[in-house]
């Protein structure tokens, strides 16, 4: 697969790029950034997926959350894909801010006309961890992931999914359980369709404390950073998730940060502490 | 004066801010952010201006270079204006991106339609200070100045018209020599009219190359950090500014940063040093 590189900066000893390249899942043209820290010069290094919320593009992260000093002093790439296809001409792709363009929701689509392309979970889970280790100096047996809202959602339902092929999960202010959330609804309704029951519940399998209770695997050092002063709280529903984690003994630390709110201001302020979790289990 | 907040998020311990104002000097209404570092909720507290580059708003500074960590640790407030009267309807005012809107070029213009309003060197050294003083925990007799590009133009004008009223200045790929510059040159001819001489030669009172040589106070400790790959290098002449100090004996750091551009990663990359050198001349 080709890869254009459409900017690349040096920052923190490392390089910010960014990439756009042919997507074989989504049939359109995605970007990608991906930084490499200075270590990434010198030989094979582990790497965190970043997934963004509704709107954000591949840049957002990179602009705006200072994780690169951080994956520089611990020597970790970061890659964060765009949050939907682009440019598709689906009818209503551009009607609303929290369904369509910028609102992938991390699933694979059943209900036309979103299922041709509306596959952003085989995308950020096979196609492009792919392409990246196929292009870069990353060790892909040293993965993890983490994400912010909807991309917070990302996060835990790949980690849930696909278990021991990441290493570690984290998240800022996840929608933890969207089965039961608007956001969720509108955009499971949208794409997988209405609710069905048993194994025909396939909300059930993108909805990541409903995925608890069928997991098996190794036991994941799951960490969530909330905002207490996070005005949608009620689309997240951290609490929801965090009974079934200890239905289920699953670890989790879930910090509520006094005063914070949903933003790029809260996450630049504790992505430290998530890369150094990240770091503690990439390089164990 | 009327302040009016149009938003607030916590970040890092302290609170990032944004709030509106109607300039006397500008004659129109304008934006700017302060940065409070938690210490300023227990007494006043040293403040640092920023001043952004061309194009720039008051948010750039605030998103991309990551600032408020090294704020935060040090106890200093940081204020970051906008970078030019907005939305006068002057007649060429957003033909250009490097002339009229985003491009005050922090001086008082002199030539009509723009001696009106494009008074930026007063308003960052008169009436936003004031501003500031009036209403937020700040020590105005601890105060610095910093910026990038344009805006590291106009902290050294800032600083070295004004001696001894800034403790530091410092900057990132600052524009040192305007009046041998397109952009200097474009913006001095359009604000202040054809080059004078002697007395007459009002590029000289803000070209910061220029004006070392009538400097009389206290030594500074000027620390200006370049890019080594920055594609504006010949707009910037950080070396014509260094011989200039070196003339007068002025204190002056010129870091070199190999592989850095002009941008934000490259400011981010090294604010934390910025920071650092700030809060040691602030807490003294």
């Amino acid at each position: 697969m080709s890869l254009t590189e459409t900017s690349s900066s040096k920052c923190f000893g490392g390089v910010q790029k960014i990439f756009s390249h042919d997507s074989k899942e989504l049939g359109c043209k995605m970007n990608f950034a991906i930084y490499l820290p200075p270590q990434a010069e010198d030989g094979k290094v582990p790497l965190i997926f970043w997934l963004s919320g509704l709107t954000c593009t591949e840049q957002n992260f990179i602009t705006k959350a200072g994780a690169q000093r951080a994956a520089a002093e611990h020597g970790v790439a970061i890659v964060c894909p765009d949050t939907s296809p682009r440019g598709l001409n689906i009818p209503g792709e551009d009607e609303s801010w929290d369904f369509g363009s910028g609102a992938g929701f991390y699933v694979n689509a059943v209900v036309d006309p979103w299922k041709k392309n509306y596959r952003m979970y085989s995308y950020v889970t096979q196609e492009l961890p792919e392409l990246v280790f196929e292009n870069f100096p990353v060790l892909p047996d040293k993965i993890s992931i983490m994400g912010h809202s909807m991309g917070g959602h990302g996060a835990l339902i790949c980690a849930l999914k696909n278990p021991g092929k990441y290493k570690t999960v984290s998240a800022f202010a996840p929608i933890c359980n969207p089965s039961q959330g608007q956001w969720g609804q509108k955009n499971f309704s949208g794409l997988l369709g209405p609710r069905g029951s048993g194994d025909n519940d396939l909300w059930a399998q993108y909805d990541a404390t409903l995925l608890l209770k069928s997991y098996v695997g190794p036991p994941m050092d799951i960490l969530i950073d909330q905002g207490a002063g996070d005005p949608y709280l009620h689309e997240l529903l951290p609490e929801n998730f965090v009974k079934a984690c200890q239905a289920v003994n699953m670890p989790v630390v879930l910090q509520m940060r006094e005063g914070y709110d949903h933003g790029y201001y809260f996450i630049a302020s504790f992505i430290d502490e998530h890369i150094k979790h990240h770091a503690r289990y990439l390089k164990a």
